[in-house]
């Protein structure tokens, strides 16, 4: 996205308030800026009509019509007391201009074509020259608190899209529709892959046999890299005395946000876990440990869970119950490079076989406020430039966001890109200074000091279920043959092909792959369709021909086809599982 | 145990008061049965001195003492009145006499020696000849409630051993030493399994790697067996908004022991979940089923939370955090028989691999009270008669016990045998005629009717925790190869012989083998100590002999040795733990 991007967005947030004055002259602007995609104004209609989604056509084409009278931006510099006359009756810039005053800002109001309004600037400067009328629309009405504050009132907001033109729009809205076709929602109720009830609640998926393979298998190729790499696994329950977090510090920090768990019958109080970090300390603590032992690489599958609020809640992409593929170190200072380097290759492998691109962000502490983290300043810099060695010597695609590290250690986060183009946070690795010394940890040096260990969180896939919705979207359920849930369908032409098809499958099974026997209950073009979609990697038909040549005419998910022997079946899907195959 | 020595251990509860009130005349006498090992007597001490554990030697003696004039039991009924009198000043006394009037039922006073005691019979009718004065002995002293609730008086507890005789009674202490010896805290500490944090909380054990092993393989040998009869994974939350439990009707009768859980920053509260069949019936409801579709069959290794009280949490035994190998199966009434088949010879198959005896428990409904059941009276009566024809097939150890059923059906429960010839009540398999109903499940049927499955709820280890604490006391720690967390130890004879260890300890990784090398840090003699210690199946020492046969000097954990080459020992291995070897 250019600035200039950014500008014209801004300034068709303008123009849309605007057009809102001349159709409702009753509305209160309030705040209206550029988006990712576009740009939105927050308007508040009280006392009059409302604009809805059935009122946008009539205001796009009022802005294309002011847009060629849009020749300039002026701005002005005012008083507060001139700002306040001017926006006198309008609480909501009335209350703006007094934050601005009371920080002794100066205040600026934007004019272009008739239309004034208090601002920062950055607009086109010829709105008229620099826009192309067909390369926005305003797209829908949503409702919104005044600053986002659900005690504020509630205002309208309409949102737009803006491009640099027709064909940016075009392929943006061409992404929108190609999204709602992939929604995970929609195809893990096709593909019979998860299901909410609500008697459980929201937030809260209930995975079928499908989904709960995929699960295992994301899992289990995530632990199996893992433990390749020298980590073993733990096991700790879901819940803990508030007591862990008040050492580790976590309860002052973020104890409201914790679910709580009483007992009915005694006074004991717990909260669910909402981070693995803290119980693991307690199974390095359980016995002495020796600078020979280090590193301690301890991973686990496990579930945590966080009090979303049910309203953020929708498929698995925000979740109350968080299945993470979790792992922490505890090293020594000098291993902290060969720690990061092999957590990294590990990444690198990951996402290569599940076919996704990422970038790295290297966040790190800001040296000129270093009242901000915690930890000897000395081991933060060190730190840090192996992080970046590291990022070098892997070729990772990264930028350095100095000032966002945590205040307890620099982190590398891992953005995930899907077919779309989309970003996704979802692997991530964190250098911890801090809470192997609130737990007391320790280790026996070489020279019989007892010291204290770095720690390090990493996690491939992050939470498993907000992965598992990216990759449902970026895959568009067509999900590699190692991860699919059924590997092939065997689909008998008619009843008396059902034995063969049977002893196929069964045979398929026997050498680990997820084969399922078509019953010969309906016409075999439907039975073909329904394998298709339930886009099941390879379909094989077994009739008269095949049964006899002992052999299935196979068909791929792009339309491939192929009359191959058992024998030569089983080889091909044994090795394309094996090898991980996109 | 017989009836005659039940006999004997009631009449040495009377002998132990006859003692106690000549050593403290004061004492009031409440009641005092035969247990399984002995006999205990609990006594009211107050208002004068109280026995302790100092003093059970003396009362010994003067059981010994008095046991040769008690060569008679005699008895008589007396009125309410009169015994009243002869219980004047003991309110426990009274108190059992008035209850014994209020039901109208005969008091008689028992009379041995010159002690008489309150009591319904059951004894030795010549003491002096039928009890052996070597065949028992006074074991403790504890704090018991009257009558067991802790609203009541405190009473002492006075414990005793009684066998047939000195030899069963010495056996019976010699078990009880080698229990102390096998106990799986102690060892749970020594080879390093499991962990407990006070931070954390009591009945929350955390698992260790070589613990998170033993569960794990526990729990995939369970999975597999499973798999092979086609049970499907599943994934659940560990928690549920209570309007699942309202409806299956667990609210109502456990809702005070649930967990409860609840938000902090809304109103949405939730139960942590006790047991898992609520929530599997909402996966089987995501949607319609056909009869073909039947048995629909979930599985999952999964954690629930019970609020077990602090006092009795100890150990892996009873736990907070249970995980358990649940399944569940929804099939058509016809599908009975040969699920519950299948799922009990799963429970053969796996105590078997496990070197385990059971019996089974047949747990059928009382038909003169059907009241306490719910569900058709005929297909209750057709399912205990599958049930027990297929206790028959499998040559079950069975008991039925009539009345034993839970209201919902009935129930097969099996009591594994530990080495110390104790009972654990592990597995079990329970028809369910009520939770589908309640939660409206259905299948259409041949005859495109609705109807509602039954359901089977199963578990074969039960609670891995707490099977693994049995199974720890059962093993001694002396796990087979296929489950012991480290099969193999290399030990170098010195630092030259390092690298050989660590190349055959990579070869048997690479072949899935849990191999450790030893380091040369110590004298040799000592590091085979503490690999013995650890209880490791094999040790292998390596020195310059076997460096050039390219081979190793084994020994197992009965101190069989032998030089075996590396390919024959990675035959082994893999071998013994494919096969299970026990």
């Amino acid at each position: 996205m250019t600035n200039s991007l950014d500008n014209q967005r801004h300034t068709l947030a303008h123009l849309l308030a605007a057009a809102v004055l001349e159709h409702y002259p009753h509305a209160k602007l309030t705040l209206g800026p550029a988006t990712g995609t576009g740009f939105y104004y927050d308007v508040d209609f009280t006392g009059g009509a409302a604009a809805g989604d059935d009122d946008l056509k009539r205001l796009e084409s009022t802005m294309r019509r002011l847009l060629p009278t849009w020749t300039s931006f002026t701005h002005e510099t005012v008083t507060a007391e001139a700002a306040r006359d001017r926006f006198a009756g309008n609480p909501y810039k009335l209350e703006l201009i007094d934050e601005i005053s009371a920080r002794g800002e100066t205040i600026t109001l934007y004019t272009a074509g008739t239309f004034t309004d208090l601002c920062r600037g950055g607009h086109s400067e010829n709105p008229a020259a620099e826009i192309a009328p067909d390369s926005f629309q305003l797209e829908k009405v949503a409702g919104a608190y005044w600053r986002g504050n659900e005690k504020n009132a509630m205002l309208t907001r309409i949102y737009g899209l803006a491009f640099e033109g027709k064909a940016e729009l075009d392929a943006h809205q061409a992404r929108l529709a190609e999204a709602k076709e992939r929604d995970h929602r929609k195809l893990g109720r096709e593909l019979d892959l998860f299901t909410f009830s609500e008697l459980v609640g929201s937030g809260l998926p209930l995975y079928t046999p499908r989904g709960t393979i995929l699960r295992e298998e994301l899992g289990g190729f995530s632990e199996s890299l893992q433990r390749a790499a020298g980590f073993e696994k733990v096991w700790i329950p879901h819940i803990t005395k508030i007591d862990l977090y008040k050492t580790s510090g976590h309860w002052d920090k973020f104890g409201h946000e914790l679910f709580l768990v009483t007992s009915q019958e005694s006074s004991d109080s717990f909260a669910l876990k909402p981070m693995n970090c803290p119980h693991h300390t307690q199974v390095y603590a359980s016995k002495p440990r020796s600078y020979r032992d280090l590193p301690v690489r301890y991973m686990e599958t496990t579930t945590c869970y966080r009090d979303e609020k049910t309203g953020e809640l929708g498929g698995l992409t925000r979740v109350r119950s968080l299945t993470q593929d979790d792992a922490h170190v505890f090293c020594r200072p000098d291993q902290i490079e060969d720690e990061f380097r092999a957590i990294m290759q590990m990444i690198k492998t990951m996402y290569g076989a599940l076919g996704m691109q990422f970038t790295a962000r290297l966040s790190y502490h800001d040296p000129e406020a270093k009242e901000n983290y915690l930890g000897d300043e000395a081991l933060w810099q060190e730190a840090e430039e192996k992080i970046e060695a590291v990022a070098k010597q892997l070729g990772l695609d990264y930028v350095i966001a100095r000032g966002e590290a945590a205040f307890y250690g620099p982190k590398i986060d891992i953005m995930v890109i899907d077919a779309l183009g989309r970003e996704w946070q979802c692997a991530t690795e964190q250098l911890d200074f801090v809470q192997p010394e609130r737990f007391g940890l320790t280790y026996t040096d070489k020279d019989g000091q007892k010291k204290t260990p770095v720690m390090i969180h990493k996690a491939l896939l992050g939470t498993i279920d907000r992965f598992l919705g990216v990759y449902i979207e970026h895959t568009n359920g067509r999900f590699p043959l190692w991860l699919a849930p059924e590997q092939i369908r065997i689909i008998p032409v008619s009843e008396q092909h059902l034995p063969f098809a049977e002893a196929v499958t069964n045979h398929l099974k026997s050498r680990g792959v997820r084969a399922e026997a078509a019953l010969a209950d309906d016409s075999l073009g439907k039975r073909i369709r329904a394998a298709k979609q339930m886009k099941v990697p390879y379909v094989a038909v077994v009739g008269d021909k095949e049964v006899e040549a002992n052999a299935v005419a196979l068909e791929n998910r792009d339309g491939e086809k192929d009359t191959v022997s058992i024998d030569a079946l089983i080889e091909r899907l044994t090795t394309e599982i094996s090898e991980k195959h996109l």
